[in-house]
Formats: C-alpha cells, sequence, structure tokens
C-alpha cells in the first residue's frame, strides 16, 4: 500500500503540486494506492502513469485513482483522476515500484547450512542464505543478501547492499563495489578462454594460459541470469559504474565497459574489446575482441561489429527479414553482387 | 526389453496389423525387443522405423527385428523383418522410447538435506533431492519430480507431474502447469531488465523498475537448460500450453507465447513481444520488442525480426555463406549500394 | 615466484640460449621472476613475451626483467633486458603462467557435506567439493578436482585429472576422458530438443522423444561456463579429444566435433551436425542441423552455416556494420534487389 506520506517522500525531487496531493488526500482520508498499472487497465484504487505522448488519449478514459504525468499533459487529465504533476513521469514510475516488489521476510543472518570460512569478514545486517559457501579471506560488505546456493571463492570482495541471485558464482580475487545485484546462475570470474596452440596438429593440442587477472565490477551494476564475465589474462575485466547487463551475455577476458553503458540480452563480446560510456548494445550484438567503441554508441540488434568505432552515433549490420521464398532469390542476387 | 504386450498397449492407437504382430510373437515366444535403432545401424534385436521416404532404400537391408512403417511402404519391407503398420511411425517411434529411457530407481521422497518451508503444500508421490530449498507457501502438485539443489521461491505454485532437474530456479509467485519439464540450470522469474534513466550523464544512473509481474506456465510445457524467462514487469510473461523451448533461450519480461509454439536454442525474445500460436522460431532468432507474430508463422535461423509479421508463412533475413575472400568483396558492393 | 630452475624446466623444450640464463643469474643471485606482464607495461621484476612483431617497437623501451623473444628479435632487446631465445615465444608465455595461477590450498578430501553414493568409485587424490552430490556406479579417475555443488548422475564416467567447476551438471551414462575442465554452471548430458508432433492442432502439442544416447568426451577437452551438451537421441553426441569450447554454446543431440576444433562464445550447433578436426567456429556461429563440415574449416563470427562444407578454407556471412541511418537505405536496397 502507497499512502500519502510515503508518495510524497518518494517524488519529493520532482513532484511540482504537492499541495493539491495534500488537498485530495484531506479530501479522501482512507484514499491509498493498492497497485501500479498501465492507463488503459488500472482500477479505481491503482496509480498510472503517462510518459508517452502516444498513449495520451488514454488517460481521458483511465479509471485510475491518479496518474504521474507532466504539466504539459495535465490539462487532459479527467476531473476524477488525481493528476500527480512532475518532470519525468517514467522515472517516478520506476520509483513507486520499489514500494510493491515482493520482499520476503528474512532477518540477515547466516543459515546454518551456509558454509563460511572463518577467515570471511563478513559486515553487518548481511543475509546469506542456505547451502552458500564462502571461501578464505572474502569481504563482504554492509547491508548484502546472498540467496541460497551462492558459491564465493578465496579473496573476493563483494562492497555493501549487494544482492547475490540464487546459484550465482564468484571466482577467486575478483571484486565488486557497492550495490551490485547479480542474478540466478550469473557466473563471474572463470578462466578465460586463453590457449595457445602447441602445433599443427590435433593431436598437439592447445596449452591452457592460465588467466592471472580478476573481475573489478564498478557500483551500482546489475548483471543478469546466466550471463558470463571472465576474469583477465594478465590484466583485468572491467566492468565500469552504473552498468546494466541482460541475461545470458557473454565478456570475454579484459573487456573494458564504461560507465553507465547498456548490454542487452545475448550480447557476445571477444576478448579485450573496449566499450565506452553510455553506449547501448541492442540484443544477440556480437563485437570481435581488441576493438574500440567510443562513448555513446548506439548498435542496434544483431548487428556484427568487426571493427572500432571513433565516432559516437547508431550503427547497424543484417539484411530485412522478408518471406522465406523472396529471401532465396535475394540470396541469390547477393552472391551475383561478387560472381560476375 | 519391449515385449509385445507393452508394444502393442503403446501402439494401440495407430497400429494396422496387430493380428500379424500377434502372430509374429506367437511363431517367436522368445523374442522381444532389446532397443531401438536407425534402420542403417539396427541389429537383429532391435527396432527401427521408417519416417522419411528418402531412407527407403535402408529398409531393403535392413537387420532389425521389426520396424515401423505405412502401409505404403509395407511392399519394400523384407520378409525376415517384421513390419508394424502404423499411421504415423515417426510418432509411434517417438512414443516407444519411452520404455528404453533410464529411470534412476528412487522412490518418492523428500532428501533429508532439502529444506522445505513447513508452510509448503507438497503432493502426493512427489520426490524432492538433495539441497532443494523450497519456500514459503509453496505449492507443488502430486508426482512432481526435483532432482537435486532445486530452488523455489516463495508462493510458487508447481502443477501435477512436473519435472524441476538439477539446479533449476522458479523466483517467486511464478506458476506452472502440469506435465512442465525445466531442464537443468533453467531460470525462471528473474526480474526483467526494466530500468528508467535518470538522467543523461552516466553517474546519474539507471533507476530500477521493480518487477511486479510473474511468469506463468501452462501445460505440457519444456523449457531448456540455461534458458531465462524474466517475470513481468506489471502484468505477467505467459508461456502457453505445449510450448516447447530448447536450451539457451532468452524470454524477457511479458513476452507473450502461445500454445504449440516451437523455440529452438539461442533465440532471443525482448519484452512484451508476442508470438502466436504453432509458431516455429528456429536456432538463433532474435525478436526486438513490442512486436507481434501470428499464428503459423516460421521464422528460419539467425533471421532479426524488427517488426510485427501479421500473414503466416515462412520469413527469414541474413545473407548467404561464402568464402570469406568473396564475401569482403559482397561487403564492399554492399556498402557501394548506398554510397553511390 | 619464477626462479631459474623453474624456468628452465618448463622452457626445456624450446629453449635456445640456456647458457646466457644461466650466466644471468650466476651475475644476479637474488633475481627472481615475481609475474608476467606485457612488453608495455612490465616492471622490473616481472617477464614479458614478444609473439608479433608489430609489438617489436615496445621491446626497444619495455622495463622487464626478462623477455621471450625470438632469435630473429634478439637483436632489438634493450641491453638491461634478459632475453629468453625460444622458438615459440607465445607458446612459451602460455607455459609459464602456470606458475603464477592462484591455487586455493585444500587437501584432496571428500567434503563431508558431499553425498557420494556407496557404489561410486573414486579415485586416488581426488577433491569433492561441498554440497555435491555424486550418483549410483559413477567412476571418477585419480586427481580430479570438484569444486563445490558439483552433480554427477549415475553410471558417469569421469576419467583422470578432471576438474569440475562449482554448479556443473554431467547427466547420467555420460562420459569424458582424462584432463577434461567443466567451468561454472557447464551442462553435459541434458536431454536433446527431440519431438514428435502429435498433430496440427496445438491442443494435440508434442510427444517427447526420450533421448536414449549420452555424451562422450574427449581428452583434453575444455568445456566453457553456461555451456550445454545435450545427450545424443538414439546414437551419443561426441566431442573429440583436444577440442575447447568457450562460454553460453549450445551443442544439440548427436553434433560430432572432431578433434583440436576450436568453439568460441555464443555459437549454437543443431542436432545432428559434424564438424570436422581442426576448425576453429568464432563467436556467435549458428549451425543448422545434419549438415557437416571438412576438417580444417574456418567460419567467422556471427555466420550462418545452412549448408555442409566440403572443402577447407575461410567461409563468412552477414553485412558490414554501418551507420545506422545509411543502413536502413541499405534494407530498401536490397529488398529491391528482390522486387523488380
Amino acid at each position: 500500500m502507497l499512502d500519502v506520506e510515503k508518495l510524497l517522500a518518494i517524488l519529493a525531487d520532482d513532484l511540482q503540486n504537492g499541495d493539491e496531493i495534500h488537498a485530495f488526500f484531506a479530501k479522501n482520508p482512507n484514499a491509498s494506492i493498492a497497485g501500479l498499472a498501465p492507463l488503459n487497465t488500472a482500477q479505481p484504487n491503482q496509480l498510472s502513469f503517462l510518459a508517452n505522448p502516444r498513449y495520451q488519449e488514454q488517460l481521458t478514459h483511465t479509471n485510475a485513482m491518479a496518474v504521474l504525468l507532466t504539466t504539459n499533459a495535465k490539462p487532459f487529465c479527467p476531473t476524477h483522476v488525481l493528476p500527480i504533476e512532475v518532470k519525468n513521469p517514467y522515472l517516478a514510475f520506476a520509483k513507486l515500484t520499489q514500494v510493491f516488489a515482493y520482499t520476503p521476510d528474512i532477518l540477515p543472518d547466516i543459515h546454518p547450512t551456509a558454509i563460511v570460512s572463518p577467515t570471511a569478514d563478513i559486515g553487518k545486517n548481511v543475509q546469506i542464505g542456505a547451502y552458500c559457501v564462502i571461501g578464505e579471506n572474502v569481504v563482504i560488505g554492509d547491508n548484502c543478501q546472498l540467496s541460497s546456493h551462492v558459491v564465493i571463492e578465496d579473496f573476493v570482495k563483494v562492497g555493501q547492499s549487494c544482492q547475490l541471485k540464487t546459484h550465482t558464482f564468484v571466482g577467486h580475487h575478483c571484486e565488486m563495489g557497492d550495490f551490485v545485484v547479480l542474478h540466478s546462475h550469473a557466473s563471474i570470474g572463470n578462466d578465460g578462454f586463453g590457449y595457445a596452440p602447441k602445433g599443427l596438429t590435433d593431436e598437439k593440442g592447445w596449452q591452457k594460459i592460465y588467466q592471472l587477472g580478476k573481475v573489478v565490477i564498478g557500483n551500482h551494476v546489475r548483471i543478469g541470469s546466466q550471463t558470463c564475465v571472465d576474469r583477465g589474462a594478465l590484466g583485468d575485466t572491467l566492468i565500469g559504474n552504473h552498468v546494466i547487463i541482460d541475461n545470458l551475455v557473454q565478456i570475454a577476458h579484459n573487456v573494458q565497459i564504461g560507465d553507465g553503458t547498456v548490454i542487452s540480452g545475448c550480447v557476445g563480446i571477444a576478448g579485450s574489446a573496449k566499450i565506452g560510456k553510455r553506449c547501448v548494445l541492442a540484443g544477440g550484438v556480437g563485437l570481435v575482441g581488441h576493438i574500440e567503441i567510443c562513448d555513446d554508441v548506439t548498435i542496434t540488434g544483431m548487428t556484427m561489429v568487426t571493427k572500432s568505432i571513433k565516432q559516437q552515433g547508431s550503427y547497424s549490420s543484417g539484411t530485412p527479414m522478408m518471406q522465406t521464398n523472396l529471401w532465396k532469390k535475394m540470396a541469390v542476387k547477393i552472391k551475383q553482387l561478387v560472381k560476375e
């Protein structure tokens, strides 16, 4: 439940019409907001938001109790709806979601089945779930939450207020800052894929290059489920602050990712690639190794990046989807481009 | 071992020549089928099948004891082979595989190391393996099998006869119907990748949008190893009945997948995409978010889908593979298409 | 620390100037090598290497104590640096990395929380970590190391000196040779994606084909984190010797991979594809099922392989990356190729 005090506190930075809201709740002392919903499905006890002007039509018909909106949109708000004027309705909505999130009722504690090395340094108010294994000389900051089955190897440093979800793994000596979230099955600090050929025949095989670096993760980083971040070969793999990474992403050894960059699902980044700040890599993008992407670059979905990008902007590759029979003809034409 | 009674029972719906089979086993009372194999490698104690007419030549030389085949193919069956006439030999073969599958000899029981909340409601004949962790108010239906290290968070509902393999994870409040199989390391119900930008500089970072929805999975669904299905942001992520999903697939928040649809390995589906019934997404396909694919659509491997598909049929993108030196020339030509 | 005896022993096969090195350490009896680093960052107590001639300029300015290099490069080595002449500096460097790798100080032993079937046959000098579960009739060879939370099902055979990292899973009856490494969360031996349609409507759904084969892995194989190798349907899935596989790779049922082949991250290989010896599949490559790739084939990143390759060489597909606005024009031109 979201009451007026909590609402005003969370939106304090951005709220334009606090008086109007106070007046509404003074008139309706029993009113409270039971949930969040889109404009078109919101019930009379729910709060909604108008962030994209193309949904303005929905505002005029909504059944929501209240709507987050900008000053420009306020005139379109029906009279039975309480307008909550903010500069950034989407950000305001995002902040309010936290109130309605499920939080299990668990006291911070170390579960009796967790195996924690006596040399580990565990902060205050830390929760360590069932069947976790915490190695030698690990440091875990205050207010961290480790779900069940989390494995942390020796000498790892975890900052404050981090959340390591079920079945995550952090390899020895890796480090992360504060407010880092690892979703289930994330793998941090496996050995990078470094091998030297022993010779030209397959019988000679491959000489493993032991990976002597680690992974260093900044503050406020989000790493998705099943995502891998490999440790560096000589230097370290570096993930900046405010980097958010989705599921099933491969980040190879010695990759560097700048602050604020977004990496969507199924992206693969090969070894020693360096990505700037505030970049956006859409789903399925692939980067070859040893290239550099400058700041403020957007790469659209499934683009193959084989060389460095030195100028900010948006980049793409691939061909448009078409019906398969047409596509087969197109493939023939493409081949003809180089066969003539 | 597959004896005649079991064979006839499993194929009852489809068998055309039951009398002939009875007569064969009456004459050969000690005959039984020791295994299944392709036509070209089957031994005289094995059963094979002819589903694709292009293997008809192999039928004439097979050493199998018996072959599942259609009435049309029966004339080509050698005299030393017992023909088993069915309408759909491939489906008949599929049904018979179950007889030869390995099933460990474990009594349904809760392993002493499993941690099961006292508020969980566990059905009859349920097996819960070593080191499982089952949260508050979870409901698990009859005849379910949980292998070791399965983690189920609070308020999850699991139907009857489900199989949750080793290291799988199901997040709080998610629901699945009956006969659902999750392969090892599948991740159901992590938070979707929802963030609102706090501002234009990377120092401001990202406001997490708490994901208030869940995942709802129908009946007879198969989810592959390392596959992720994220929980919805406001509404739910929905997987219909009879949906089969392979390994390493990313299904983002609020995706909807219709009944009977097939999703192959390494597919990525971005948020709020809606896929119809009986679709087939081949390996490596990528879908952007907020699009809609109608029923009965096939998308060939590695196709990039950037807009809705409103007509059934087969769709593709990409260029044909060629030798790398030719491909480099092709790439130049492609660039020239827009540079002139 | 790497002292002169260890250095000479590791490089014995390849070292060209042993006398010169002995003389150096005789003159500098307290010298020892504290670490490895690239030429441009090496400190006076570190060793570096020159493998690629384009870094020769860096050699002339390096602060390293010693540098691995070829006879050809030796004249460019500054006088304050000890040249270590070898035929293959990169391979020599790779061998030396092992000296500096972190190895936790754990005695080979079975952790008291590991659940090991009494019918399992565990070799000498084996380490089994916390919360591992080892099934019936499993065989594990000498000198294997299983980290925590490893699950091995019944009848699995693991050779000697294998390393199974945290949260790995090996399904029943699968086999691996000696010196195999499975990185965290690798999944070996899940059921392949085999289903027969029960009919044309989604209500009829899919008949599971029970997967009766296993996975057979050779010697000196490396399997990455979150990688899946599915068991065969009738025959087995086969991974040859000296095969190295990176993270997040999908290897479907009945795939065969020849000796010495390299598979990079995010590759997907569909069912029954057969790949030859000494092939290199770069990141994000996709192969359809039932095709054959001959020996010594390289496939560049994100290439879509839809038919067999019968001649060695390098193959590619895809279009070059360009600015998104140009790319949109290109997409129109590509469509026009078949619309006229």
